[in-house]
């Protein structure tokens, strides 16, 4: 059985065991559902390294592209924290210029991802406010702004601190299935101060989550609308601090309608493994 | 910040970072508050490695010693499962002669080790009948053996298959508060053929685990005693197959009184942290 390289790390605590591959002959000659089976296994907390997805960096004509699998080994688009992760990776090894923002690419297109000391930025496109929704937990229920990032988000406001902190989110947030016939993130969220609120997340297919970058992303957009602060409308750039369970986040959306995300994004082991 | 050499691994599913620290220069300075912050962070499945526990590998006179420590930082005298895979350490480093079985220092005793190809034994020591008692999941209750391997255990047997996959052990059983004042990890049974059950543990202090090694000595000791197969009582040795949720124990029990856990302990990668 060989072995092969492998790093673990996290952005605000949503966790990826990524893969180097860079001319892809270590996974390349994979079949589909070999590699399926190679990522359960490395994603597995208990018998693997364990994450929340992996990342394969793998080069594609003149750009890195990353090769983003969730932990159940299906093939997913994008994945903002595991993007920054990636770009760490990059700035790390002396793959790109570290002074200047630099494209990657994915299955959603190319990114642009910029490293800053501690912190990575991605651009992760427009969101789209789709109007007023509901969602519900336990025997609450909550008016909800569904805000599309590439993929469906319900944003909710809750009272304080202790009902957000009292949510059980070990099942689903109930929501509108026509809205959303292929469920939903739902974000609750706390205002902490001035362009400062506190959310969390419940990922369709995941369960709650210590961070979510789209869904950091949407509970931005929710806020600022709210504020009256959408820069589509003011032609004035917003950020606000978002805090995840796992970290804090700042989230800017342009007057272009783009929303970046920047935080830290860290390596806390390498080495080999044969799974 | 520096960075020290680390393993991951399992035995059955009960997973383990193991720190070789053979003459105790890599974390030997550390305070033991210093130790306990590493730990947990090592074993933070987010934002560290991830594991159950941290087993750091010592020289001691003329034998390694394991120093075993909960993943909350705290300090534990014995790990049935930890143990193996340490023993499985000792072998693959050429640490030991592999082909006899040898010693390994605890806080709990020097324990007798046996790598065998695939299997690692170790010898839990000897296990106490305590007599009868009673736990109860939900509305559900049952009549439990009280069986002390260093550890408390309260072993019940319940109806079929269906009852044991149905138990939600998200919470603690309960139990009598007289008979364990320090909590009991309770092991839910069912027979799945000659000298071979299943089990399901909820351990104190960590909730429902994929394998416990002194569980799984106390589930064949209490399924002996009902099959009248004590080996104290008849003078001859028994054997029995006892499936955990990670996978597959054998469990020896000898006219001594010993009781004897084997299994696979396999490492999945190896490297470096700066944790």
């Amino acid at each position: 059985m060989g072995s092969y390289p492998f790093l673990k790390g996290h952005g605000t605590e949503n966790d990826f065991v990524l893969l180097p591959d860079h001319d892809g002959t270590v996974h390349g000659g994979l079949s589909p559902e070999q590699m399926a089976g190679r990522v359960r296994a490395l994603c597995d907390r208990r018998a693997g390294i364990g994450g929340d997805g992996v990342l394969r960096v793998v080069r594609e004509d003149d750009h890195w592209f990353m090769d983003y699998r969730n932990a159940d080994g299906s093939v997913a688009e994008m994945c903002g924290n595991g993007i920054r992760l990636f770009a760490r990776y990059l700035v790390d090894e002396g793959l790109v210029e570290p002074a200047t923002p630099f494209l990657v690419g994915t299955r959603d297109g190319m990114k642009m991802l910029d490293v800053d000391g501690e912190n990575v930025t991605v651009d992760l496109g427009t969101a789209t406010v789709l109007g007023e929704t509901k969602v519900g937990v336990g025997d609450r229920s909550w008016p909800a702004l569904h805000v599309d990032m590439g993929n469906p988000h319900a944003v909710a406001f809750v009272d304080d601190e202790s009902t957000l902190a009292g949510l059980d989110l070990t099942r689903a947030p109930e929501h509108d299935p026509a809205t959303y016939p292929d469920g939903v993130n739902v974000e609750l969220v706390v205002r902490r101060g001035d362009v400062h609120v506190g959310m969390r997340v419940h990922e369709r297919g995941s369960g709650e989550t210590r961070s979510c970058g789209t869904g950091a992303g949407a509970v931005m957009v929710a806020t600022a609308v709210a504020d009256g602060a959408d820069p589509t409308v003011t032609g004035e750039q917003a950020m606000y601090r978002v805090d995840v369970p796992g970290g804090m986040l700042a989230v800017t959306w342009s007057p272009e309608g783009h929303v970046y995300l920047t935080g830290p994004a860290v390596f806390v082991a390498r080495g080999t493994t044969s799974l």
